[in-house]
């Protein structure tokens, strides 16, 4: 087998029993992998109606045929489970070189079942996997476990707030790269699981070298010659978005209730260029870098935040101290937990209370801990704006909307609104296109087309996350070299048209799946915030989403039709 | 002044009066030039009702603010008039060498008002013009007269169809680039004015030479990165759709009776490589030299046709002979008649008459003679269909359709309705994303989405041809980088919005045109044989106009609302 490897690995944490199955071939045709290969064999095992944290749930590490081959930006693995925040289903892909590990031990997909008695850790080490005795490791942060387990090969692992089955846990490998946004490091909790270290030597089989050689050169051409990740973002990384989402008037501040910083310029990209002495960190096979980390001074060894953390832990929590985000940033990653959903969530309490927040790392290690008002805190804005009776939360579906107001970027309304796994930018990219402009700038202020373009970009993003690469990748690169690089490394010749089908047949998955769960036409919608004078039309967004459900081929109530789903084969 | 020039040229044919005005600043700025400065103008000089090859109308040459500069492929010019084939507001651009020789003589745009008594060229060297006696040239073929003028400069000119005011005559410049379709070169030949040749040596004036150095760099990198412009068009021209479009079942085959050519691989870019000796030929400052000429055989000198003449006397016209088509091509080249258009119309003469046409050049010479059967095949099949009284014409708003089959490229479709010049591929380029996917692959058999996006290329393109840059360029250049160029070139910050807001400034203005020229919703549509069973649903062709209608601001039977026109400054 060729881009693929052909192994599925079953865990059953309860009865310690390993067993490993061959990949169906029609399934990994049809899903591709990663994100797509998880979804499916979830759907195939787990009643939409389960609940996250039961036993009877399972976890999905899946990797994709590109992972782990010399394809740009390939080192990324995928996350499947239902989430415990959202009560969808729910993936999450992670870079960095734990995915790369994984494929290089030969797996397609691990599985993990039930909840072992013990704290736990899984070792794999090529064909060699044991389940072994977490120990001490239970009760220790990231960094410390992922120091520990490093020597015997690549971490994935959680922190306390998984332990603890934080609602908003991340679980996080490689020290500082998460699977962030749903609560999997709360389920992975659940089930006794600290960590997952991986060790592998097989290289991945391409079917066609040559081929491969030339779609991979032609993949690196456009990156290096595209300005947002050959200059931006190898630069600031993500952090450069901050100053431009002030200036168009979207930067969400002081939870939502206003869209632009006073201090955004302390928290932007040229800030941390000029303040802190920092280099750049790549995953594996990147040639852009976006990460950063402070080389010298009193942060050293700190990782320069993302935007998204930036903005939440900064401006929407009313808050221009970069030295207290980037403590704040760090919590996180050793705790595990998600900076958009906390930093969102401390950003309702304080609307709540109507007052600063001033005691961030603090109020981060609470709900790393789970305990005080971290406890209410951990379980997200939805939950805590329930408890308190107000209507504060900035969420889709349970998750905390990220750092672009949707007011004034209306296909991401829209994204937000549609997305399965609630409110995330991640699943239809509309960044690129309406901020960056970028394969082609269209107007952000009008629903003009959108129904069309967020279905597209879902899809897109879908097949992308099931190859697995980094969207990244997509501000330069197309669906035509996507296809050929699939389609060169497995052997099997997919089409521009063919390699876009496959992520919208995931995408119907992952409706039908919530659907199954309870979700209805009602959640396919925003805060009411968002909603009347200077913010969004309701009876345009109300056409809009009509526009999309019809041209996705569902229902006015958003179900897919048989004939649709016919069309797909589900 | 920095990118333009500054000046305008005024020829009156009529009492042989030359004037030249400067340049309205505040024009330039929200026209960009080209296509956008030669519209205003022409608005504001020519009531809407106007007959075409009446003296009274103007004939506009244009250049824009990056014509002639060290910009990729800045060697283009444009022409606007009101058509005698489609009695709308017409531009038309053409490569070459041309459009940087006139800006080098220092004219945003030359207006040719009147009739001159005789026939007579325009001589323009510099700031020296002359009217000049045409003697001899009038009667004469493009390429002879060019020939015969080209040692005073560049030469645009039209052969004997433009003369003897055939309908679909083009002008032609360089030997063998085209300002086609409208039939324009009748407009030139209804003033007697047979060539403009010119000579200049003033480069344009950079405002800031390091910042368009670099957007020069940036628009270059990404030329040369992206697989269309550097691959597929300089290997192949565009002849390399011949086989791609037979592949997607949308090669418009027997006056469109068919999607499907038997013979397409023998007039394909394929069996050009393979059967001729050939070599690229570049406009000016074009890395990429689409067009092709055969070095020896018995063909030696002749063009290799575009895709679209490879069509239209192909597959269209049922013929597969190459040898022939590249013969009826030259005779076209040479009469100065457009391809499509005289393709189309002898395609729509065959399915009348029920028999296929094997006499191609002699018909095209007939054409351009105006004389027999080619006095009726001249004025295009709108008015070939009325006359024999059957619907045969494949066009829209009488203008013959490109070969893409509507049924099969539903953004195309809306594109070839709502285009203000006709049944056009160059308005709204749905061929990127629709067929070659750049720079997004979309779905070509749907209408999701096309309303919006229709719209934003139909933006985006009027801001090209304002630039005047060739079309080639979107393939891998985006918004972002053309506003560059344009600001760093003339010295005004052009945000991305703004150089798309004036692409719409632009289309909006040629509808009020159109609207005042008698055009309504009507108008805006398809032939019947696109419709039904098998083809265009109806319903979702009509509600997709709405919706095109309602985002482009305009009212339900297609006419700008007061507040768009406001928004716009128009």
């Amino acid at each position: 087998m060729h881009g693929w490897t052909g192994r599925i690995v079953i865990i059953d944490l309860t009865d310690s029993r390993i067993t490993q199955t061959k990949s169906d071939t029609a399934i990994l045709h049809s899903f591709i992998g990663g994100r797509g290969l998880g979804v499916k064999l979830y759907c195939d095992a787990i009643h939409p109606g389960i609940y996250p944290l039961a036993p009877e749930n399972i976890l999905i590490f899946a990797t994709g045929p590109l992972t782990g081959t010399a394809s740009p930006m390939s080192g990324r693995h995928v996350m499947v489970s239902k989430s415990p925040l959202t009560g969808t289903i729910f993936d999450s892909s992670s870079g960095g070189f734990f995915g790369k590990e994984l494929k290089f031990a030969g797996i397609d997909a691990l599985i993990i079942k039930g909840k072992a008695k013990q704290p736990v850790y899984i070792s794999i080490i090529n064909d060699d996997i044991d389940i072994l005795p977490a120990g001490k490791l239970w009760g220790e942060n990231v960094r410390s476990c992922t120091h520990k387990l490093s020597p015997q090969g690549h971490v994935a692992c959680i922190g306390r707030a998984g332990e603890r089955l934080v609602t908003i846990a991340n679980v996080m490998n490689d020290y500082f790269h998460a699977c962030g946004r749903g609560g999997l490091g709360a389920v992975m909790g659940s089930k006794n699981l600290k960590a997952v270290v991986v060790k592998g030597d097989q290289r991945p089989a391409i079917a066609d070298e040559e081929g491969f050689e030339k779609a991979r050169q032609d993949a690196l051409r456009l990156i290096k010659a595209g300005p947002v990740a050959s200059k931006g973002l190898s630069t600031y990384g993500t952090s450069a978005l901050v100053n431009l989402m002030n200036y168009m008037k979207i930067l969400p501040t002081r939870n939502f209730q206003n869209s632009e910083f006073g201090g955004a310029d302390r928290v932007s990209g040229e800030f941390i260029k000029e303040h802190y002495d920092i280099k750049g960190h790549a995953c594996y096979n990147c040639i852009i870098a976006c990460k950063h980390i402070i080389k010298s001074g009193a942060l050293e060894g700190h990782e320069i935040p993302e935007y998204e953390t930036l903005w939440a832990y900064g401006p929407d929590s009313n808050n221009a101290d970069m030295d207290d985000i980037i403590r704040a940033n760090r919590l996180c990653n050793d705790y595990g937990i998600d900076t958009i959903s906390s930093g969102s969530t401390i950003a309702a309490y304080a609307e709540i209370m109507n007052e600063d927040i001033t005691e961030l790392s603090e109020l981060v290690k609470k709900i790393g801990e789970n305990e005080g008002l971290g406890k209410e805190l951990g379980k997200g804005s939805k939950a805590l704006s329930g408890s308190y009776g107000k209507d504060v939360a900035m969420h889709a579906k349970g998750l905390e909307l990220p750092g672009y107001d949707p007011r004034g970027v209306l296909g991401m309304a829209l994204a937000y609104a549609t997305s399965n796994r609630g409110g995330c930018h991640l699943r239809a990219y509309m960044v690129a296109p309406e901020i960056l402009g970028k394969p082609k700038k269209i107007d952000r202020l009008t629903f003009s087309g959108k129904a069309g373009l967020v279905q597209i970009f879902q899809n897109e993003m879908a097949s992308l996350d099931s190859l697995v690469l980094c969207k990244f990748a997509s501000f330069a690169v197309s669906e035509e070299e996507f296809a050929n690089l699939l389609s060169s490394a497995t052997g099997i010749d997919y089409s521009t048209e063919e390699f876009l089908r496959c992520g919208e047949r995931i995408w119907n998955l992952e409706r039908l799946f919530n659907i199954r769960a309870g979700f209805t036409r009602k959640d396919d919608t925003l805060p009411e915030r968002f909603f009347g004078s200077g913010g969004i039309n309701r009876v345009e967004f109300e056409r809009t989403l009509d526009e999309y459900y019809h041209f996705r081929g569902w229902d006015e109530n958003g179900i897919p039709t048989e004939e649709k789903l016919r069309e797909l084969n589900l």
